[in-house]
């Protein structure tokens, strides 16, 4: 198997704007290419695109409009974690000896219409994912004592990390008493625990080993990857935990050699501000019931080990350029190139992504 | 890199029938599974849909409803060529070694609205492939001195097999003059030079060497993969020939150490009867100037070996299956499991797809 590098990475300004899904596409990958070491797009033979946009032919559009002619190119979606499957699967193509240099490209427009399911519908399950935000609220809150205060710091740790990513869609700090005392949509999430749907493009350009020594000074291995996809609806074990993350983590950390302990920084999903206390137990890097002590203690000492661009709650949710932006801000932790958000010798790093109600997980260790 | 082989098949009727891409999916999906030597659905660790439907995380829905719980799964979208693109997809996976059993699903509704792509429209491109499919028969005509006669023969040909396809749309012969009497579409089309939307569902079941060996007595080897995105629209290079498949053909026959005169049977994509004259010559099994007398040669002497289950003009083409359907034809022809339909002898054939307008390509060579 060849190894597999990150070597160049662009986003766009995440906003609630109406963006035009080919726009951003554009704009983002641009900004990738931008911030290679002359990269001769004759040699990117794999476009992959990352979105929930009901446009098609995106991979053949976006090679176009970039002037790529590539061998591989198509669009993936798979909701929330659409971004991390286009990039675990541009790692295959690579991996497989098909491609060397694959650009992937993710994008979604605040105008999109909602992810209703037909399928939900028909099974009487709930229509908007707020519904099962706020189940497994109530379900934390009861089995591990978790208390408003530790959800809220959540979402305060988060919109205050983003105030220093000039990409996010929030730009304004929370306090924990605004997060607590915001809009109530249902008896246990408010407004302020919720990330926002956006407009938005995250691009990021991998390479086997042998190009991505000459396309980076500082190449970011993916050393390992897990997934899993245990249903596709909101079930009772659901609200138990997020198995599929904690299967995609058992996979990822054997892949990679790495055990919990070693992660220096983590991106990880957090839909609603309950994600980020039982992703972080899942990964191993807590437990459920010192979850919310664990974030107090970040957001106390200024820690930004967890969501350092301000997770999906503070940078904003953009479903196919979340994975792919979660990625990003890895690389740039772990090249260093973090600027005010920078982790202090970050070696190993790992994005965390799901889908409805977790009911599917993406799990990728980076190394430098 | 790891071997991977097809070890199982499955498809539902083609039919204009109103369809739900969820039922056809899980009713090929189950057809393929009961193909399978003694299949224990824990150890498919991908599960990858092909579609242009609008519904969102059917891998995951697909996955749930057939009891699977994946590592991987998602949903992949490039137009026509999607089924293709997703089974090169699964041979990824196997062959990077980040999975080992993967079941592609493919499927449409004829209900699901028609592939205008916005992009297009803002470029003031054709918003019907009627327009390029035109185009090219018109260019073809003008250029090899084709005959209305030969194109004619393209659709007899196709249809007349379709009737040993007991899963093709079509179940009527067409003589000659029954397809150039047919209604008149546009100056050089008429309504039986065009393959027709559809409903229908296609799935196959991929697997490492080492599993393939026990899931299957006959598993077809995916020995060759070209694929090729020269644009995304029409342009005048598309009039002059189908470089997209002439530049995967290349690969696919680098990869597979074959040549063109090695092909015992191939499924070629004949959306517009033109599109099989030019995929041949592409694909060297001819040369444009002599594709008309080519494929007359082999309806006068019911020589099956170009689209044996009837192409896209006489099995029908629901977009997302037809990739799939394609390859699923010609491994059973390799198995020699084809009935009425079989090529004698068959030891090496090909798949070929593309999408809008030839665009971009895909091909693989299978063996026995």
């Amino acid at each position: 198997m060849n190894k597999v590098a990150i070597v160049g990475t662009g986003q766009t300004k995440f906003s609630k704007n109406e963006g035009n899904v080919e726009k951003l596409l554009f704009e983002s990958s641009n900004n990738c290419i931008q911030s290679v070491n002359d990269c001769n797009l004759n040699n990117i033979d794999g476009v992959l695109v990352s979105t929930n946009n009901n446009s098609k032919y995106l991979g053949a559009i976006l090679s176009e409009s970039m002037g790529i002619q590539p061998k591989i190119s198509h669009s993936i979606e798979h909701l929330c974690s659409s971004g991390t499957n286009a990039v675990i699967s541009a790692y295959a193509y690579i991996s497989s000896g098909l491609s060397d240099i694959v650009l992937v490209s993710g994008a979604e427009s605040a105008t999109n219409p909602g992810q209703v399911l037909e399928w939900d519908k028909s099974r009487g399950e709930f229509e908007h994912p707020i519904y099962w935000g706020s189940m497994l609220t109530k379900s934390h809150k009861r089995k591990f004592q978790t208390t408003e205060e530790e959800l809220a710091i959540v979402s305060a740790k988060n919109h205050k990390q983003a105030m220093d990513n000039p990409f996010a869609y929030s730009n304004e700090p929370r306090t924990i008493l605004e997060v607590m005392n915001s809009k109530q949509i249902t008896d246990d999430l408010r407004i302020l625990d919720c990330s926002r749907s956006c407009s938005g493009g995250a691009s990021i350009l991998l390479a086997s080993e042998e190009k991505a020594r000459t396309l980076s000074d500082q190449p970011i291995w993916i050393t390992g990857i897990g997934q899993k996809t245990t249903s596709a609806s909101f079930t009772k074990n659901i609200l138990e935990d997020i198995k599929s993350t904690r299967l995609a983590a058992d996979s990822a950390y054997k892949m990679s050699k790495i055990e919990s302990k070693n992660i220096d920084v983590a991106e990880v999903h957090d839909a609603f501000s309950v994600c980020e206390l039982m992703a972080i137990s899942e990964l191993g890097i807590t437990s459920n019931d010192k979850s919310g002590e664990f974030v107090r203690e970040l957001f106390n000492t200024e820690n930004r080990m967890i969501n350092p661009r301000g997770g999906l709650i503070g940078a904003g949710h953009p479903l196919g350029a979340t994975g792919i932006s979660q990625t990003i801000e890895i690389t740039n932790q772990l090249q260093g190139k973090s600027d005010r958000r920078q982790i202090s010798n970050a070696e190993t790093g790992l994005v965390h992504n799901m889908s409805a109600a977790g009911t599917s997980s993406s799990i990728m260790v980076l190394e430098n």
